[in-house]
């Protein structure tokens, strides 16, 4: 089963769903020592199967799969329809239809135990003792997000091979699994407190060997990079959204109003109309506005685009992914010192 | 002039004004190897200078002493009476009036350059290149507390000998410049964005060697350390704020409730009855509040209080500052490597 001794350098790619993560960018970072990731979140088990062997085709190396864990109940539905009316008395459109599903959970769990990935990772939750035993079973290591203390004992105890610890100054989605208390825990508070036997990867707002370094010294076995590796030329980051990141001049903030979960990205306008307004309704509030992000996509408009980034973004260096993993971890000792 | 590397480890206390921080503490944190803070904030000159005259009797050793930068332009008065009619309405009593003031700036700059103190340290705000000039004639090293890159190269330039960057980590108030917009970087990706050949001194959330390894490994010559120090014997925290940073298990948030400037603390019943509603407007609101958290820390009533805290509270332990100050530094170099 994949160890964390298994790669050169201490850096995982973290996933990033909805586009910037390709099975380019994961073999080059794979091709560089590192361990690349998939994010299979946002996409048919279909569509990540192909993902998945479009990578084994581009390289050898073992690769992670990252799954969203199922949503807890769904949300109180007025609350969503009060917010999509909001977004259409805005003129925001086309708004869309509010859904709240699993992301085909049991599929993709399936899928990477048939593959047999070398690592699965999760967020928005923890597997259950009989699902990481079964993906044990497939010779699959399971990784769980923890953003608190609390959840690092749970996944320690369900049997979780390493843990990822994500601060609050990480892009995207907080992995916190209850994201009606997304918690603020900075990324060196949380990996003092989630101090335990299993290895852990520390992901927030690392885009430097000096931070690369930090969360090494902190404990951690290794570094998970996400904004830094988004002007890769391999990353499918949408054109506005790495023109916002060169820009380096805005704040990021966290905000539910892209998905209804908590996320951290750069402020925006839409970020600024709709923040206060957005209920803790995850996917359902991702469904409503993933039309009208599409269409802002595709024309390019970064004030209604969610920004996904890190606090360290002004940062990131458009440079091919190899060499963003030659760049952090030079220096570094490989993993092997600090995974069991 | 006061270097970092006329310290033998790498701990600055820091100050805690409001009553953690007391001359007995900082002797405590020199003699053990570190570098002393007094916290002149809140206080007259003359119990300013009580305080020094009392540390001086206590410890040869260099210290620093931290003084408010000036607030800006009064508050809405409208706003400031608004908050203190519904603190009434609740049933919170005594509340106070509201005041205007800068914390006897002037009188304290004068005292600080009289008594020729080794360190002077700033929060809220940087003095004007002219003061800075005035500090260093009297032999005062000047050090300016940010929490962003901008606010790190306007210190550097109005010529801070360091540079205090405190991630939103760090209990009790956020030394934010403007306190409406107080950001939230956390540490590691401020000691990214706030890189310069000024000595940095790291602060926010350290409760351990592994964390003082970090900050040092991300490029900081020190690490400065607060609520660690909150237990020990020598500091001045009020009972019902021990007990509950020994308790452990509140989180802490972000909250204008107490004093109307962002501060952090462990959530209680005050902070969750009336953040929300609390304006920005420092020290005005501190003003409102004083005299009933006053009467909550004579009756022990933790429910009421300020309990300030970093995210790493929990570690805190009880024990003497000597024994803190040895514990975080075992291992490190001296601070020297990386000072000028």
């Amino acid at each position: 089963m994949f160890s964390l001794a298994d790669i050169d350098v201490p850096i995982v790619q973290a996933p990033m769903a909805g586009g910037a993560s390709t099975p380019a960018l994961a073999a080059a970072v794979a091709e560089a020592g590192g361990l690349g990731f998939l994010a299979a979140g946002y996409k048919s088990a279909d569509a990540a199967r192909a993902d998945i062997q479009e990578l084994r085709s581009l390289s050898d190396r073992p690769f992670g799969v990252n799954l969203f864990a199922p949503p807890g109940r769904a949300p109180d539905g007025a609350l969503v329809d009060v917010y999509a009316g909001r977004l259409r008395a805005a003129g925001a459109e086309p708004v869309g239809e509010p859904r709240h599903d699993d992301d085909g959970w049991s599929e993709k769990l399936d899928l990477v135990r048939e593959l047999r990935v070398a690592v699965v990772s999760f967020v928005f939750g923890c597997p259950s003792r009989e699902e990481i035993d079964a993906l044990h079973a497939a010779g699959c290591a399971v990784w769980v997000t923890v953003t608190t203390g609390a959840e690092a004992a749970v996944a320690r105890d369900a049997g979780a091979d390493a843990l990822v610890a994500q601060g609050v100054e990480a892009g995207g989605h907080r992995g916190t699994w209850d994201d009606a208390a997304p918690g603020d825990l900075g990324l060196i508070a949380l990996l003092q407190a989630a101090t335990c036997d299993d290895p852990v990867v520390a992901t927030g707002g690392i885009a430097t060997p000096e931070a690369v370094a930090a969360v090494r010294a902190a404990g951690a076995a290794a570094a998970q990079i996400g904004t830094a590796l988004m002007l890769a030329p391999e990353a499918g980051t949408a054109a506005a959204h790495r023109a916002a990141i060169k820009d380096g001049r805005e704040p990021t903030a966290l905000t539910r109003a892209f998905t209804g979960r908590t996320a951290r990205g750069i402020v925006n306008d839409f970020m600024r109309a709709h923040d206060a307004y957005a209920p803790s309704a995850y996917p359902d509030i991702h469904y409503v506005t993933q039309p009208l992000r599409k269409a802002a996509r595709e024309r390019g408009d970064a004030s209604t685009l969610h920004l996904w980034a890190g606090q360290a973004y002004p940062l990131a260096r458009e440079e091919p992914a190899a060499e963003t993993v030659r760049r952090l971890s030079a220096g570094a000792a490989s993993p092997a010192a600090r995974s069991r």
